[in-house]
């Protein structure tokens, strides 16, 4: 008998992350490993030792009985977590280092962005009108980034470097070199009243669910020369409660919002979000990593697990992240 | 006799800049010495020991016959070089660190906005359209930036921090830590040859007039991701020849350009860069420094120099920065 199989299960995501590439990257590093592509009338479900996933549907991995480990193609687990029946194996997520690039490269562009008035910038080359406004420096404004995990550190050193104050937020207490950090509800409100622009990459558990909402926006910090605080999410649609950014953008509370996940996607067409001008909206692309990284990490993975070594990156079912 | 005057000559600026604000700044800096603003009938000319100006006019400064040193309130001295009857006396640059700081913010978004394909999200977003698009790592660019004096530098480092591969060119020859160096016309071509994203951040001489024309334009690299190149200039309007980058940007030499300068500033109105959709312009504000930062280094530099010290950032005329 020859190695167990390792099969994929791929939901949604562009062109680079169709089922087919998927395949012939994960092909190219797991030897002769069968690599299979879900559903296949073919397979024979004993014979699937791995799972490779991307959004499946709630049950579809419980028919495999002699999984061993599931493998998520992303940082994020919420719909993973979401499934009652996955099977009691070591759920390990993608950290690789593009993954964390991408994403720096996603929060510094945007919270540049609202920093330096982008908006209001496109707004004066549409009318044609060249009147510079007084231009703040980065040092003027503190950033508050939520999750402190590896995206939310590399973020943090990022933005610090490029001279911006840098405060963060984390739910168990974390140490983050050269940045202020807060910790758990006692020192959520203290983070809030020193936030100009707000950064969520936090997890989605239950306890994270809408946890921007009204209540939060009305605490950020509005003395910086920004004005009203900017929020920017690209850690997942359900930790946003989407009409509480509406009202809170339409009545000033927030100055400005980015965002790049939606409580549902792809966003529908008739969201208020697409037309808002305080909205800079991306289709959920900020941190759209690379096959080839990720292909490679779940091979190395399964080699360590095969010799005996510990996984890297395991997923803490009881937290949820 | 109380100590010689210091005379402040303003033209244009935002209202960050007006010329009452820049008196207010200088007066609490400058002790008991006199602060006047020109023009000022009541001045006697032969009072004034040191000049702060900003695009003073040709001949504005031949009258103080005192003179001792003159304050560039910015970094670049092309308008101040095109004067043939300025006074011989040291022509000191402002290099502060909050002048190099903007401008390495306004760097790091232009490049991050085109890497990051902004303007076709910008577009999807207009017209309700979720299409993620194929994103490639920062990694797969090179960014070429032509000066490599302080803010050539410090772009440099914060892009390569970023991940970008960096490479750098300059008239004389230069060593920047980390990033490959070319310089003089030999290098020229090797330089343009690698580069994808070409910031330019030369100072305006004879030597760079209309250094951004279309010859240098077709020697840029078209095999990256982002496939046709891309301009940044956020040096001097001089700098570029105009009808050369919207030529290239209409036959697809260039696919987008970035511009903070112009030929004529304000750009006129009827200008094709405000309504073309492959430039992105800003109004002159790319490194706007604060009147703050800006007059105490001036009053340090007076400072230094009545202790008998060296002035820094003296211009060599003979360069002609």
């Amino acid at each position: 008998m020859g190695k167990g199989a390792l099969a994929l299960l791929v939901h949604g995501g562009t062109e680079n992350w169709s089922p087919q590439r998927w395949k012939a990257r994960f092909g190219e590093v797991c030897g002769d490993r069968p690599v299979v592509l879900l559903p296949d009338p073919a397979l024979d479900p004993a014979e699937v030792h791995y799972a490779a996933v991307w959004k499946p549907k709630p049950g579809e991995l419980a028919a495999f009985k002699n999984l061993r480990v599931i493998f998520n193609l992303g940082a994020g687990v919420d719909a993973l977590m979401a499934d009652r029946s996955l099977p009691d194996v070591p759920l390990v997520r993608v950290a690789v280092d593009d993954l964390t690039d991408r994403m720096t490269e996603y929060v510094v562009l945007h919270v540049l962005m609202h920093h330096r008035q982008e908006p209001y910038l496109r707004e004066s080359q549409r009318v044609r009108r060249w009147a510079p406004k007084y231009q703040w420096a980065a040092s003027a404004l503190t950033v508050g980034i939520m999750g402190l995990g590896t995206l939310g550190a590399a973020s943090a050193h990022a933005l610090g470097a490029l001279g911006f104050r840098v405060v963060g937020w984390s739910r168990s207490e974390k140490q983050v070199v050269g940045i202020r950090c807060f910790h758990g509800s006692d020192g959520f409100d203290a983070f809030l009243r020193e936030t100009n622009i707000l950064v969520c990459l936090l997890p989605l558990t239950p306890e994270t669910r809408h946890i921007l909402n009204r209540g939060v926006f009305t605490k950020l910090n509005r003395t910086s020369p920004l004005g009203a605080p900017v929020v920017i999410n690209a850690g997942r649609g359900g930790l946003q409660n989407e009409a509480d950014i509406l009202r809170a953008l339409d009545d000033g509370t927030l100055g400005a919002a980015s965002l790049d996940v939606y409580e549902t996607e792809p966003l529908p067409g008739d969201s208020p979000f697409w037309s808002h001008p305080k909205v800079v909206l991306t289709p959920h692309n900020a941190a759209d990593t690379d096959a080839d990284e990720i292909s490679k990490y779940v091979a190395r993975q399964i080699a360590r697990f095969e010799a005996g070594e510990a996984l890297e990156n395991v997923v803490d079912r009881t937290r949820g992240y």
